[in-house]
């Protein structure tokens, strides 16, 4: 057991932090020692291993996650009107009493599939317990039946929100740190896109929820009744613009045409993720590959909308050097980056300080990265086709790159997606 | 027997001229009377049908189909040198000797594998028997030991090419008399790729052959060793706003952009079939979808070329409406086309008449239609991945059209495609 003990010392001098590590740590001295000695007493009581079988109310969780998930059409959340009395926030906030431990417990046990070692690394573990901590909250929760129980709930949930602000940086910084021992992409793949596309499906139904309590005009909790989507576009090239000063002190022009004038109803909070994503990986782009430019000699990078009855387009095109044909197949992998030197540069300084939530741009986002850990084009993708879209890359070698992601409407006659 | 006699007067009403038809009808008309008569006498010996198995030589077919293709790739041939004795040239032309044979009866075989009533059809019949025709000679033609030998061979080779100028054409008509007998869309697919791309093979070949025999400043044969794409691209550029003007009295500017100065050795025959087609796609496109625009308002088409040191790539861009989502999964099927109706009716006046090869713009290049049979995109494609590339569609719907088309590198240290 010497191996598994230095691993777990291992994992703590790559993550110092945590009392999951020092469990951990606990864990594998007390079964060397049952081992070591041989001995028939049953192993040293241990609070952070069997806590994954007995503690954290497993039963409960097994019993959530037996049950399926009730799944809404944008359509059912836009329709599903709005009375004078309040009731709807009632009917909303009962919906999801109902369903959020459903879909934790669906996430917590696909933790605990994740091979062992994955399942071990400190900042995965975090998440983990983040969610067993959620489910706990919420499972344990009693039945709303007034409108002072859905305003508590309601406080409730928008803390919860807050404390999982992080997870999708969280992951990707887990996976980072052991992807030596990861071998099969596929298992991280399937994980994540689950795990990251379940995720904004909570939070998208939190949101909305907590929105309906809001009076916003043109919007019905997150539904933009008439998004501009030139104005969401111009919003994040901004952003991007304003972050590419700060860290090369020049930015290239990004310019908008096609259906600008287009407005229809839409979620904004995946955009708020996936725009500024592509925008990074433009605008980095063009500037590393005309390192010697001035600012008015950047090419522009060029930002087509589409819209028609079916669905919407942005293209993003950009004369960044485009991306080679051996690294091709690699970009939509989670954790691949081309920044991978710099990146761990940073990370040795200050672990995750400067990293934040793109879709949180409000506090300190000039302090944003341009790049990270290689979640950013996996994650818009898995965000994509969760909203029944796709995105796409094509790569003019040695000149650009256009990526074309496609979102259908959900007003549409077709097929919409479910949250 | 009825109903294949009506069958082949049905063809024969389709189609009014050439003798296979009228043999077909023999064949019906005999075939009915030794059945009708329910006589023992063997049925009265049918030159048109009886042909296909003893007449036209099928042992010696079935013998050359039974040898493999011997494939160059453009490296070897570019490399194979030119002797100042011209052996170079009687080298080529034993290879080609040895070669053909083998190729057009792979051809033969293919068309005797197609579903007996499409084999029927007299326009598909024509080729099949044109490509009988070339074998015989081919395969009857006494081995090439003298130059004078070759200098006949090659005027032979010469007068093949002529004769087989409008294959594409006919079999594209062929196809579409025949299309409502056509059960399964594949079998079509995979007959025109094949027979398509062999041609081209072929014809590559031949033209290779024929090349060698005249001086060209910087041309090996067919290989240009310093291609100028940008001055191809002016070109066929040029070539289809004259047909624009022509057809619709006006024309969007077709611009240029990406890696302009950009020369490689390249072979130009195949992009002059492939580029004239993808930009008439959209000048129609861009025409039709702006019925009321005067010339000046317009959108450009916009072509953009990339370089690299594995391929090269151009993107063609327009802003002709896109190719609506219903209508995306057929584009690539051959005799698919948006311009059905008028094509039909054009037609009905002019069967063949101002239909010519793309290749051969020479002769009364104006008269050539935007659109016809809807073979452009689908043999564009089926060239594409024969040269070890692709030719791929993104529908921005409701807006434009991006088609990329990627093509190997010959000089390439990667895989190179054969010929």
């Amino acid at each position: 057991m010497l191996s598994l003990k230095h691993f777990a010392l291992t994992l703590c001098k790559e993550k110092r932090s945590g009392c999951v590590i020092r469990h951990l740590t606990h864990f594998a001295s007390s079964q060397s020692n049952s081992i070591g000695n041989n001995s028939k007493t049953p192993p040293q009581s241990n609070p952070s291993v069997s806590s994954y079988y007995k503690v954290n109310n497993q039963s409960a969780i097994d019993t959530a996650a037996g049950k399926p998930s009730v799944r809404l059409t944008p359509y059912m959340i836009l329709y599903s009107g709005k009375s004078h009395d309040g009731s709807h926030l009632l009917k909303s906030a009962q919906y999801l009493w109902k369903e959020l431990p459903v879909r934790i417990a669906h996430r917590i046990h696909e933790f605990r599939s994740l091979p062992f070692i994955i399942g071990c690394n400190p900042t995965i573990l975090e998440v983990h317990e983040l969610y067993i901590r959620a489910f706990n909250i919420l499972n344990n929760h009693p039945a709303i039946r007034t409108a002072d129980d859905e305003a508590a709930y309601s406080r409730l949930l928008r803390d919860l929100l807050d404390d999982h602000t992080h997870v999708v940086t969280q992951l990707a910084a887990g996976f980072k740190e052991c992807r030596k021992h990861i071998q099969n992409e596929d298992v991280v793949r399937q994980f994540c896109d689950r795990t990251l596309t379940s995720r904004l499906g909570i939070r998208l139904l939190v949101t909305h929820h907590l929105s309906l309590r809001e009076e916003k005009p043109h919007h019905v909790g997150i539904i933009n009744k008439s998004l501009r989507l030139k104005d969401l576009v111009e919003k994040w090239a901004e952003f991007t613009r304003r972050l590419a000063f700060h860290r090369y002190g020049k930015s290239p022009d990004i310019r908008l045409s096609g259906h600008i004038g287009s407005t229809f109803p839409y979620i904004t909070l995946p955009l708020d993720y996936i725009l500024p994503e592509l925008f990074k990986n433009a605008v980095r782009a063009t500037i590393e590959s005309h390192p010697d430019a001035s600012e008015s000699s950047l090419p522009s990078v060029h930002v087509t909308i589409a819209n028609n009855e079916v669905d919407f387009i942005l293209r993003i095109s950009d004369r960044g050097g485009g991306i080679p044909h051996a690294v091709l197949p690699k970009v939509m992998h989670y954790n691949f980056t081309t920044a991978e030197e710099s990146t761990e540069q940073r990370l040795e300084v200050d672990p995750l300080g400067n990293i934040i939530d793109a879709s949180n741009p409000g506090s300190g986002s000039t302090m944003s990265p341009m790049h990270g850990f290689g979640f950013g084009l996996p994650t818009s993708r898995a965000y994509a086709e969760y909203l029944g879209g796709s995105l796409t890359i094509q790569s003019l070698q040695g000149l650009g790159t256009d990526v074309y992601l496609r979102l259908k409407h959900i007003d549409s006659k077709h097929d919409a997606f479910r949250i």
